[in-house]
């Protein structure tokens, strides 16, 4: 293949994924047609068949794009898997990450919504963000859970204290429109260090109220 | 009118309002059409005109018809606004309820995909339902806060507390296909009250914690 037909190519197939974004986000997996996507890129609809295959592997190629540019907005503090640290400073750094990802203006919009509709009617892309992203981050939550529940919590305990911490952080992006309508004077995506230090704060006087009363005050 | 004519025309509106419910679910309010939830009911486009006004009036009536649904699963102990109880077992009984009412096997799938879509497109239904029924609620929980931070908690700390609480609830609900893909043992809706217990004892050591040391251990 010539260099020109090889960077036309590139081209066409970064114009589909764009359309892909947009129209997936709009109409969800269902709702999209191949035809809309490529009537927007305008290219052919054979076109979407050479580079992606069906409608799933489009679908599929936009989650890998949402994850690529995902990534390059997670901060350095985002891996630091610095497990000689106190748990406590472990918890408000993961709590300060995944807040900042989840309400980060930079943050796709469109991502948000392919998420949200896949909480409405999941395919395989959410199996496969869980295995590949989510999981992992999981684990990580609950590793500091453990470690700050003690070695008498259960594995139950340390689950469910896990979902209490996700689900505070991940309230302020999924239910963002109630949010919006109860407290008009809050402006989540603006106060992201204060409701971080909150469900930081708020999650560390749970954990150690479940932890019995041996060590409360210790820490 | 004559009997059997006000019979007919009320056997059509609820035919056209039981299809609406099925199209909005699945399509959204943007992606359905009349057309389509008139052939669903086997009536035709002017006879939702007749009883619906368009398609915004019909859209109102499905969340009306909703909330009567919602109300009809509400146990009496939800309406329960005995204020002389503990705090501790009001919060143990308004997690439990909202609970309930979230997970109720009971509860038409639909209105959670309704709910679900107006996360990601809001449109004056939500307005409607925030002003008729969440807010009363979120106002009760906040009462219950109030009472357990005591007086020197500033209205912001209620707001944030009362957010924890909402947020550890809906969460079950609204990112039920993530919490089946972490955590395929854990069945929430054949769980509801071991769940409860979880965030009720959460949110009470949370509390307990942040109200500071000198009531603390008095509980």
């Amino acid at each position: 293949m010539e260099s020109g037909q090889t960077t036309r190519a590139a081209e066409t197939r970064r114009r589909l994924l764009e359309a892909a974004v947009e129209v997936f986000a709009e109409e969800g997996f269902r709702g999209a047609t191949l035809q809309e996507i490529a009537r927007r890129a305008d290219a052919n609809v054979a076109s979407t068949a050479y580079h992606f295959g069906n409608k799933e592997g489009l679908y599929a190629a936009v989650f890998e794009y949402a994850e690529q540019r995902m990534a390059e907005l997670r901060g350095p503090q985002e891996d630091d898997a610095d497990a000689t640290r106190a748990p406590e400073e472990r918890l408000r750094q993961h709590v300060t990450a995944f807040l900042t990802r989840l309400l980060d203006p930079r943050r796709p919009a469109w991502f948000a919504r392919l998420l949200a509709r896949e909480m409405i009617e999941p395919t395989p892309a959410l199996d496969r963000l869980v295995r590949r992203r989510m999981r992992a981050n999981h684990e990580q939550l609950a590793a500091i859970l453990r470690d700050l529940l003690g070695p008498d919590a259960s594995e139950e305990d340390v689950r469910l204290c896990t979902l209490s911490v996700v689900a505070q952080c991940t309230f302020y992006r999924h239910s963002a429109p109630i949010v919006a309508r109860l407290y008009p004077e809050l402006t989540p995506a603006r106060e992201i260090e204060r409701i971080a230090g909150h469900v930081t704060r708020f999650s560390l006087a749970a954990v150690r109220g479940l932890r019995g009363p041996r060590k409360e005050r210790g820490s």
